[in-house]
């Protein structure tokens, strides 16, 4: 998981990152060289905080180390997160800052007793590395709050669009079981009705009739292919997914129910009036959309 | 696959089945001599047929060899299979006999262009045993008719309970991309209202949370657990099954719809208004109860 180096001095900021911590250290030495500022390897190694590594996360270095998402995920860990608290965390570059951003505050005494429960195995890997307890999803059947990212939100209307990082089964599980659902994500993602194709998880050999019931609902099936493998992606749950376009979701509610209703589809990403506050990064500040 | 001799003369029918084909021959040789029957083995060859084999369904020998189960599978077979079909192939001890009977009808000429989806491996097995041709399920996306089983069924309406052998999930898929869906079964499970504890297909780790929610909406779970193997019993598809006790389902479209909209449940074992006919095997005859 990457590392980042962060120092301020006389007003002066230096920070870098890199996917290890002997690399982060030798960027580090070079950039507050070239700043005239004398620190030692120990001093150094004081100011290395762990960060989402882009090398696990679909949108990469540019979706993840963009400052609007970096500030809504950490905003979102400062304001929600409390001592004792069990928490959901989420996949996804903002939700990641999140993560990070709790593993630091129990790091650093501010928070105490968070008990995490990962959405995927890339928010697992990243609570690891942030050092935040995790325990299992099957030992606890309740959660404080999760917080979890969106591929599209709507302003007017408690549901999102989730999916695209084809996790979405075990997260509407784990966005389920909590208290409160926060979604942190960007200003962007906003529309209205919701018309991001609906991911929908599906059993292999079962994929060609559902995607026939999926027109006969009214949306576009289209079996997602995978880029580093052969062939299409598979889920942690061996299954496939459908990106389904509905176009415009009009009747959120409706659509959610017929897929419900389809045999062999394990869940799809339609997440009905389950959210209770987005945390948008904008490009100064963080906007709170509360429902 | 279990092989059954069958021969009658003057009056008298001689059937002896067994696990292999040598041996079926054995006890077929040690009954024709009792009989004073003469018969060469080529002769005896001539006589013998697939049938289920015990082994590999879970109601053993009596469950399969009870007279009342075969005569209405193989009922259906005869009454309901036309030549052309694509016919998905249920899975259970009376539809074993429903299965059985088409490889028979096609060995004989009696039916042409049959292929067959199976539901489970136990279907697959038998059909490949008793040379039904075979499609994979994606390669169809309708069929004409599904025959299958049920452990529980109704009189008064076109609902079934499935999945005590924990293949209903893909039987779900299977039975509803048919034209026609006839079920074969026994007198003895009809109840109304059904009350037969419905099985819950789950994602592993979400059991404790999704049998939090299954009593939230009114029944009682309890985890399947394995006979030949340590824990619980593991569906094909990788997930875990939660037989759920509602007792009377009074309202088993409400409950449906409730388990249909549970995160982390692949399906359940409610088959709604999917029934077109039911095959019941009685002491003397075969009822149908056509909906």
């Amino acid at each position: 998981m990457a590392k980042e180096f962060t120092y301020t001095a006389d007003g002066e900021t230096v920070q870098e990152w890199a996917e290890t911590e002997d690399e982060a250290i030798e960027r580090a030495c070079e950039a507050l060289d070239d700043h005239g500022i004398d620190l030692d390897e120990e001093a150094i190694r004081e100011h290395i905080e762990v960060v989402p590594s882009p090398n696990r996360i679909k949108s990469g270095a540019e979706g993840v180390f963009d400052e609007r998402r970096r500030r809504a995920g950490e905003r979102a860990a400062q304001e929600l997160i409390e001592d004792g608290m069990d928490v959901g965390l989420g996949t996804g570059s903002t939700t990641a800052w999140t993560v990070a951003e709790i593993g630091r505050l129990l790091r650093e005494g501010d928070l105490e007793d968070v008990r995490g429960v990962a959405t995927s195995l890339q928010s697992h890997e990243l609570a690891k590395e942030a050092d935040i307890p995790l325990v299992t999803l099957d030992a606890v059947t309740e959660l404080d709050i999760t917080v979890d990212g969106a591929d599209q939100y709507s302003e007017n209307e408690p549901t999102v669009i989730k999916g695209g990082g084809g996790a979405h089964a075990r997260e509407k599980v784990i966005d389920a079981m909590a208290d409160e659902l926060v979604i942190t994500t960007d200003e962007e993602k906003a529309t209205d009705p919701l018309d991001y194709p609906v991911p929908v998880e599906v059993m292999p050999d079962a994929r060609e009739v559902v995607a026939e019931w999926v027109r006969e609902a009214g949306g576009e099936p289209d079996l997602r292919m995978a880029e580093r493998k052969d062939g299409p992606v598979f889920t942690a749950n061996g299954n496939l997914v459908l990106d389904c376009d509905f176009g415009g979701l009009d009747d959120a509610a409706g659509t959610a129910q017929e897929l419900d209703g389809i045999p062999g589809v394990l869940d799809h990403g339609i997440f009905l009036d389950m959210v209770d506050a987005v945390y948008l990064g904008t490009d100064e500040d963080v906007d709170v959309l509360e429902f």
